[in-house]
């Protein structure tokens, strides 16, 4: 969502700086290990206090060795963490009970160090499948890195976190509540091996509200569907995908109550609202519908009834954000998609097709090659597995129809010339089915994308 | 199956010339209708005699007219046929109904000209989606075109189906049966957006077994299921997925009486057989059951209960060696990939594990770079949507093991300079979990991909 969108919306998050640092009581600090050829490669992410801590990981059966370990610490630490150790330049996956065991020598030095419980400890690993992690190269580096923790390093560890990335993926939002305010921010990686299945490459989100674990795990499992489980770069999950949130409750406020949030189910509505309409932006209903709850009286205090929603929309709005930065630093990528799918009879199928679209070689090859080759936007929305109505489907490509009732016009080549001047392409398919909806995002399928990964460990 | 296996398995098959028309009865013809920029881009398949006919169609919601046409005529035609017209240049796909009508009346010259029934002609396109189709230059083509008809064509008709394809996919085998011989013939075309769904690309396989429609149709579908859906080239499932297969019966043998064959069930086995015992080749377990069948006694004489399995086996020696050509004739493709899946508790999983390798961008990439990245080969594994145990999985490439119980040994680069010199580059995965077996077939991921569907339209 741009700004213009959200101030248009009156929804009231306003963008801040510090990253994951921006919350209270959070702490970064990166640091080199040699683990890379060159540059950062160790981060630590820290919160002075234990910190609720929810997470979706990678349903790729063949977890990577710090996936499987973060999953008993959390599971062991009640749902509560104090710190995530993050490498890059080893993915530590593939490594059998090896890995776990370096892994855990790792972690073991940072619950030493930071002087805080071992189960309190996450840690999560980026880069080549099969090597061994070189973890005494970690160890040795940990007391430096320690010694850098501050607020001001938030950008330095997300730098460290990167692979084959181009840029950093950096968020932090702010919003009022009760008087107060209330920080969320978030850092990511990934730019290759994106596909992710309901949990994603590396993301890390802290927040200062205050929330017990489980909830936090039910709003991050909502807000990943519909963001890190709605981009592509090239169809393959990735080992080590990992998304953690921290609230550590530094704000004083609680946006944990339950106010029936479970009515919103999986379709990402709120109960029906008489003013309720779609319009045509990548916000997503949730989005709308509370901006239709706060447009009504834009100036007013927020309620408390409505913190956990607005949470909830601040977080997933984190999620998208960071979600769309990985898509759109897809490896060699020279275009960025967004995929927007209306008219379908649930959540689930509107994203089934986005993804299908946006997995595509050949849509993402046509797309790179500046070709309108539509047909094979239609041939993936068929291939998507979802049972569709061919003769519902209309098509458009920034707000251009090239597809109605599932038959293709005849539109001069020329016609796109403007189009492919643009970085982001648009493309809407409306499925003439229902009423869900979901928004993609992938990229191209380029030359570099090529060169990159033929050649990725040399 | 290599000439030299099928010799050591002592299957009574016989390679045999003339492709489509080796089967006595078969008639083909091409000419150029002036759909592609240059080249012929028609052709007729036909039959003396009204012949069986089975057909798997694609599985993509956004069927081609074509498909539409054929599954009607199938149905309204008792599962007869006499032609198949074929074109390629445009697919007739995300046309409509005006698509629809368009295949009528190419379908409607065709019986008028070959004086036989409407519903007993069977029609396929590939080519460009989205385009109309030209069919008044098929219509005038069409007399030029019946009057070539005769056995001599088969070649020029395999010529005429292909597009990006840069080799003809004919195959032919002959088989004695009760002192006679049978025959089977087939032709392909495919190389890009090849993801075949349940049925693929087009394919064509005549035979003069005398079968029944039903019959037919369920041999059909079993060996699709081991051949072209065993294959993919950039995981793109297509619009116009087609394999017919005629029977005419014009050798006078039947092989359509039930011996029960239903016991072999989804698996491929057939039922047990104390001497079985699974060895690496890419045979499938039913070639190999019946070559121990057949090897008791080598030189006897088929008897006639094991017609079906003999005539199903050749089938699916067809389906499958044309089905390989495809995949390692994709587009841009420098390097052959056969992925071996064994120790699987299905069929089904292992090729879906074996797909979800073959259809992995980042392994694709890594082979053409001769990059030995077999962690992507593990993470493609557990990626497969397959319920896997990693610390079962051995990996291996071209007989060498590079990963066992899930774990990737640390080998040398340079061990594998060798294997980067072959075209062909097996790929062995053994699970671990039961005894199913498959054999799927993809190729690399090259420069020359991304430049053939950049501008595949212009």
């Amino acid at each position: 969502m741009s700004a213009r969108q959200r101030d248009r919306l009156k929804i009231p998050f306003k963008n801040c700086r510090g990253g994951i640092c921006a919350p209270q009581g959070f702490l970064a600090a990166a640091e080199r290990a040699g683990l890379k050829k060159a540059g950062l490669d160790l981060a630590i992410i820290f919160s002075d206090a234990p910190a609720s801590a929810a997470a979706c990981f990678t349903l790729n059966q063949c977890a990577a060795a710090p996936v499987q370990l973060c999953r008993r610490h959390l599971k062991e630490g009640s749902g509560k963490a104090r710190a995530i150790l993050i490498n890059s330049g080893c993915a530590n996956a593939g490594t059998g009970l090896q890995g776990v065991r370096d892994a855990r020598s790792t972690v073991n030095a940072v619950a030493q160090t930071l002087n805080i419980p071992l189960t309190s400890v996450l840690v999560c690993s980026t880069g080549v499948i099969g090597l061994r992690l070189q973890a005494q190269r970690i160890i040795a580096a940990l007391p430096a890195c320690a010694r850098r923790l501050s607020r001001k390093e938030g950008a330095r560890a997300a730098r460290a976190i990167l692979t084959t990335d181009t840029v950093l993926k950096v968020e932090s939002l702010a919003f009022k509540m009760g008087g107060r305010a209330v920080r969320i921010g978030g850092i990511a990686k990934g730019a290759g091996m994106i596909h992710p299945d309901l949990a994603t490459m590396l993301a890390f989100i802290t927040t200062d509200a205050s929330i017990a674990p489980a909830r936090l795990q039910e709003h991050l499992n909502w807000c990943v569907e519909r963001s890190f489980n709605c981009i592509t770069v090239d169809g393959d999950t990735s080992t080590n995908d990992t998304v953690i949130a921290l609230a550590n409750g530094a704000s004083g406020i609680d946006v944990g109550k339950d106010t029936g949030m479970g009515r919103h189910g999986d379709t990402g509505t709120l109960t029906a609202s008489p003013r309720r309409r779609v319009t045509a932006s990548s916000a997503t209903n949730l989005q709308k519908d509370l901006s239709l709850y706060f447009s009504a009286s834009p100036r007013r205090r927020v309620t408390a009834s409505a913190y956990p929603e607005l949470f909830r929309a601040a977080l997933l709005e984190i999620c998208q954000r960071l979600a769309r930065k990985i898509a759109w630093d897809g490896e060699g990528s020279t275009h960025h998609l967004e995929i927007e799918v209306t008219g379908a009879k649930s959540f689930r199928q509107a994203r089934n097709v986005g993804r299908s679209i946006g997995r595509s070689n050949l849509v993402k090859t046509a797309i790179y090659g500046h070709d309108p080759n539509w047909g094979r936007v239609l041939s993936a929305v068929g291939a998507s597995g979802e049972r569709i109505v061919q003769s519902r489907i209309r098509l458009s490509v920034n707000q251009r129809v090239v597809a109605e009732q599932g038959v293709l016009k005849n539109i001069a080549d020329s016609v796109f010339d403007p189009i492919w001047r643009k970085k982001r392409i648009h493309i809407a398919v409306d499925l003439g089915l229902g009423e869900h909806r979901a928004v993609c995002w992938s990229c191209d399928l380029s030359h570099e994308y090529v060169d990159i990964n033929a050649s990725y460990r040399t």
